[in-house]
This record gives structure tokens, C-alpha cells and sequence, in this order.
């Protein structure tokens, strides 16, 4: 299935963790099968945007009763690579940090956190959901003994870059940057920029489009 | 401007501050004009998608030499009612609350935090920010003698519905939702559902791509 998915566009992979969380949500209500017209309503996409979405990925064989929840629950949870046993460190241990350190929705979707690490020396040694964050002097040699897929950036734009790269030089695969700058940097690694402020200004859209 | 604006796809809502934030470090680089193409180039979104996204608000009067930079600012800036007032009070003031709290880019961006809510009683009266948390049974007349228009959950999902409807009976405008729940309000409330394992997961997907 992979090779079809090269060219999947940007708005499409994005839906992607959306669709992933509300089968999530059927699931646990115990509902097995679904039709696109139910599911579009409940994700709020059109049925015929679904069937386009779904079918960048071979279409999970919807038929005339609908899809089949579990089994595609489980095949956009294995595009999404969520079965791949991802590992993650965090690098900033401050509210951010320690925030994203206990939320364990990360856990839910496969990620295994497996070190934090500050430059504080009033953090380091500090244990943050059975994690002692560590010096970021150490990262380099956690990185060679350990399987480090995914660094988390929750520390100031000015460290950014810097950061990126030497995780990228020990062999890192994907940043998430939450540092409210766009990291770009020159090797072949995944990066997403999450910016909070993002949804706030949608929402200030969406008030004013109200008034 | 905004009797065009009723109609505006969600795809391009949510490009609107993207585009914001693009403008504001041009600006910083004190670049006062911009093709579309260069534009489109930094963005990663092609030129013409992006002068369809414009022509949603009436184009920006796009000439051949391109954008003005400060005057696309500012309207967006406007479009997205960064220039209302807005003032948001945090409930909740755990990890997440305590860095929303400090994240200085919602002031940046005109949003004036007025209000810190906990229902913890080691953390009512703490300071964050220079504001001091407060009981979440003083909401109800904080909201009557301050103006209180954005409420931003970071608060355990089994108490997101109740608090959302209470702000709603209070009045609130906007919620900006990090509960990691699909908070639904029957009332004519804006509302953000912010899920941040969403950007990991598009993260993971990426990262698969590239294996």
C-alpha cells in the first residue's frame, strides 16, 4: 500500500489523526461498522471527500454497508506508522515540557517516551512521570545507547536550531517543534511546527465571523 | 470585507494564520513587498492557491510588483480579529495552563489574558504571570464584572463539558479546547478542539514516508 502514498496531499494527511481519533471513539462505543455518510457527518467532511481521502490508501474496501471499524482503525494507525515503536525525548523540561511529558495520549498512539533532557541544573536530576531528565550535555551519548526516533523541542527559539541539528547529527528521524519558530533544517528529517497561537486565531475568526 | 467572508472552506481559515505569521517575519526582515510566487515558495502552498485563498477576501490588490507586506498584514490581521480586544481567561492551571499562561505570543498576537482558574486549592492564589490564580467558584462572578470573551480548557476531559457550559451561561464567546476531547456545545459558541497528538502522528506518518 505504501508505494501508492507518495503523492497523498498535505490536507489529506492531515485528516489523517482526525479520522484516527474519532474511530478511536467508535470503538470504544463498541460500534463496528460505519457508513461514509455517518462518518462524514461526525467528522464534518463530506461523504465524497472521505471516499477521495480513503482512497489515496486502496479505499479499506468500503462496501454498500459501510467500513469496517476496527480494520480501518488499524490500517490508518499503520499509515500513520503508529505501529512502528517509536521512541521520543523531550528537550526542555519546563511547563511545556513536563505538560507534554504526562500526556499520555502520546503513549496511547504508540510513542514510548524514553528521556527528557534540560539545561537547567535545578530541573536536571528531577523526575517527571518516572523520567530523570537528564543534562542535554548527555544527549549525544544517550542518542549513540538508545533508539531515539523523535525529539520533542518545547525550549526557547533561540536554542532551536542549534538543537535540531545535533540531534539531527546523532541520527534523529523527526522533530516536533513547539518552539513558535519554523525549523528548517538541510538534512532528510521530518519536522512539524506546531504553533498554539494557530488555533487561537481561528477561533478569533470564527468569534468575529459570529458577531 | 466581511459579508464575502461567510462562505471561507475551513482549509483556507486555517491558512490565514500561517499567512499571518509568514507577514510578521517578513516584516521583522523589514521586506515591505512580496510576489506571490515568493510567497507561495516560503508557504509551500502554490502561488495560485494562494491568490484563490486571497481573492476569499477580495484579492489585497495584488499587482504586478506583488503584495504589500504591512497592508497584507494588517488585514489579515483584521480578518482574524486580532484587533478586537479579545481577552481569555485559562482554566485550568496544571503544566499546560501554567505555559499557555507564559506563552507570550497570545499577547503578541492582541489576546489579554485576564483570569486564572484552578480548583486546586495548593494552587488558588499562586502567581503566574503576575496574575493570581483564582477558585473556579469565582468564575461565575468574575464573569459578570469582566469582560471575558475566549475561555482555554486545560482541564482533565471529565470536567470539559460542565466548565464549557458554564462559560457559555456566563457569555463566553470562544473556547479554545486543549482537553483532548471533541467538545460539542449545543449554544452558539465558537469552539477549537486543540489535539496535540495530532501533529505527532502527521509526524510519524512523515517519518514513514521517508523510511
Amino acid at each position: 500500500m505504501s508505494e501508492n502514498t507518495k503523492k497523498v496531499p498535505a490536507v489529506v494527511i492531515k485528516r489523517l489523526p482526525r479520522y484516527y481519533r474519532y474511530l478511536g471513539e467508535l470503538l470504544k462505543q463498541d460500534i463496528k461498522r460505519i457508513s461514509s455518510n455517518a462518518l462524514s457527518q461526525k467528522m464534518n467532511v463530506t461523504a465524497s471527500q472521505i471516499r477521495q481521502d480513503f482512497n489515496y490508501f486502496g479505499g479499506f474496501g468500503q462496501q454498500g454497508y459501510g467500513y469496517n471499524v476496527q480494520y480501518l482503525y488499524d490500517e490508518i494507525g499503520d499509515i500513520l506508522g503508529l505501529n512502528d515503536g517509536d521512541t521520543t525525548v523531550i528537550i526542555g523540561a519546563g511547563n511545556l515540557g513536563r505538560a507534554l511529558a504526562n500526556h499520555n495520549t502520546f503513549e496511547k498512539r504508540g510513542f514510548k517516551l524514553v528521556g527528557i533532557f534540560d539545561n537547567d541544573a535545578a530541573i536536571i536530576g528531577t523526575i517527571i512521570n518516572g523520567i530523570t531528565v537528564k543534562s542535554i550535555d548527555e544527549i549525544d551519548s544517550f542518542m549513540k545507547n538508545n533508539r531515539v526516533d523523535i525529539g520533542i523541542l518545547t525550549i526557547p527559539k533561540s536554542a532551536v536550531q542549534e538543537t535540531a541539528e545535533r540531534l539531527a547529527d546523532n541520527g534523529i528521524k523527526g522533530i516536533l517543534n513547539f518552539s513558535y519558530t519554523e525549523l528548517e533544517i538541510s538534512k532528510d528529517i521530518a519536522i512539524e511546527n506546531v504553533h498554539l497561537s494557530d488555533p487561537m486565531m481561528t477561533l478569533s475568526y470564527k468569534i468575529k465571523q459570529e458577531k
